[in-house]
């Protein structure tokens, strides 16, 4: 019976050049290093590596993420991924039918972890901080309560781009109250001129919490991310039953992860897995430029991501099986956008996955596949 | 700064003997055997070991399990912890305001994570299946839901006796509509004639859930279990948004279990530990026999706690810091009891966490203590 069941969380579809996973490119997982820093942790750490860990994350790990991030220790909790990292904040902070504001187009998979919290979700321009306080002034006036705004500024799953206003949308996050759930995951992953300062950095704390992780840098199957917060949110996280229960949400993870980041592993793997990807973005770029040459995009500076225009009146998800039959798929924009009807003029094409040359002979098919359903710009 | 923060949940306190602590003797901890699991694991799997995982756990694991527990693998799904899966549990049925049903005395940090879901504790005597119906048709008829029952029927922590009358508290359970989570995370550790059958081998699945856990059996820092339940609610699991959009909750550490298990380490080891936690129950036995030769206490044929009875009049709560004066510690019985006023006369003794010399001389001084509050049977 073994090997009937999976072990990953998608089969390969063969022949098909799959655009659409934002997935880590397999050969570039550090699967020997990670076994090393291993060995290393339980060597350094002994039988500390395995027992019940310090709550909001073992010491090595949380004071080498207070170092790279420039936040005192108290400030550090260690999450299982990102994800995690905001479920538990819906758990704290969100109740059964409240509004939570996100950002459109999102990363999608968040918008199920906040609707399992009851939410409903309410889509604003976080980079028009205006619009964002009059909307919360709105909703409240309507009697809802706005615990929180989930955002991506940096490196946007899926558009790839920064937001602008960083400055504006933190005073209007502390004038009305509103906390904002900054998803930072892919801040180490820049490719030209660096990140922008993190909203948390620009907040001094609150009303930001930062959500990290470390599947895009390290990978995803460790299931290890961190935030960073109040301390007094902190610790609440820290005595939540579950995490106080077993001693931290991923102890021997963690404890790996600070031998990995500690011997230097970590830069190293980070400034090699960048230069990859930068590859690859720019042999996306170039294909997107060879192949569609009027599409509208912008190119990436960062992230994994690039999110392409289609000409006015194109529907990405109702042109989807048509260009899958030409060998290529991507997921379509509405997917990223919680509010019907809005984001179906975009896909996104994600180059993290595959090695250059597949990627433009993706672009090469999407061409193909856009030309023979007449759509053209 | 390194080393300024801890890493493991509480600093030894030196001199004190401490019986309090349900944590596994470090000695005992597989530490290298762990390490050897995950090179075998990036070996066999490769990437696959570090990415996106199967959202129900990985197939060599959840068929492990299902082999293992006698259960189909769409039964199984795997957790980070025991504690995880309950509050996993708790997210899917409790709703703010619901009544929980639990055992008394019990898994004291179980009582924090029912509670995180806003839900009213009330006590019942497990062992009488009557009294449970009638407590839930009672609770019933003033209005309340009533959705589950937590108990650890099997080597329980505190009391590391079985349960009773278990096929009459299934019949009573599938009578009522009330789900029983069944912690079974002491199963393994069995000294005696081996472990009763499970509640939910019993029932051949629902109403029942069970709960397990490799803290115990390999190692807390893990963060690894498994429950298994009705496959409409392992489903509705594996689709939880944090769950899917993370590729299961703790993808990398459950493939190396896989290997850790498939390899025959597993069996070794809980074979191994297995004779050293059988010779500490019986070195904590005799030395109870010994200094305290009145004291009412029933062996435990598993798990990793015995339950000491005081003498009429004693409270172990008021004790406590009298007792730790002589050198020893344990946890007051009334922590193991939701119904305040309950469980006073008792305290939990443990005997996973320090050698048969340590835990006699514990005792030692537990009786020194006692005799010194002029505590006397």
């Amino acid at each position: 019976m073994a090997g009937a069941l999976p072990i990953i969380q998608f089969a390969d579809r063969s022949g098909l050049v799959d655009l659409g996973r934002g997935h880590p490119r397999p050969a570039l997982l550090p699967v020997r290093e990670w076994a090393d820093a291993v060995a290393d942790a339980v060597r350094e750490y002994g039988p500390a590596a395995l027992g019940y860990g310090y709550p909001a994350g073992p010491g090595p790990l949380v004071e080498w993420l207070a170092g790279r991030l420039g936040v005192p220790a108290a400030e550090v909790f260690v999450t299982a991924g990102g994800s995690h990292a905001l479920d538990l904040v819906c758990a704290l902070l969100v109740r059964p039918g409240d509004v939570v504001l996100v950002d459109s187009p999102t990363y999608h998979l968040a918008l199920p972890i906040l609707r399992d919290y009851a939410a409903r979700l309410v889509p604003v321009p976080a980079g028009d901080a205006v619009a964002v306080a009059d909307r919360v002034g709105e909703l409240r006036a309507a009697g809802h309560r706005v615990p929180l705004l989930y955002v991506v500024p940096t490196f946007n799953n899926p558009t790839g781009q920064s937001l602008a206003g960083r400055a504006e949308l933190v005073a209007a996050a502390r004038r009305t109250g509103v906390a904002i759930v900054e998803d930072d995951t892919y801040r180490e992953l820049s490719y030209d001129a660096g990140a922008p300062p993190a909203l948390y950095g620009l907040a001094g704390g609150p009303p930001v919490i930062r959500v990290g992780s470390f599947a895009k840098t390290v990978a995803p199957g460790l299931r290890l991310g961190f935030l960073t917060a109040d301390p007094a949110l902190v610790a609440r996280l820290a005595t939540r039953g579950y995490v106080d229960s077993g001693g931290g949400v991923n102890h021997a993870t963690a404890v790996t992860m600070a031998s990995f980041c500690r011997s230097g592993r970590y830069d190293e793997h980070v400034t090699r897995i960048r230069t990859e990807y930068r590859a690859a973005r720019d042999a996306l770029v170039a294909a997107v430029a060879r192949y569609l040459p009027a599409a509208e995009f912008t190119r990436p500076a960062g992230g994994w991501f690039l999110w392409l225009r289609l000409p006015p009146g194109a529907d990405a998800g109702a042109l989807l099986p048509g260009i899958e039959a030409h060998g290529v798929s991507y997921v379509p924009g509405a997917r990223f956008c919680p509010e019907p009807g809005t984001g179906v003029g975009h896909l996104r094409l994600s180059f993290s996955m595959l090695e250059p040359e597949l990627l433009a002979e993706g672009i090469r098919r999407l061409a193909a596949g856009l030309a023979a359903a007449e759509v053209t710009w």
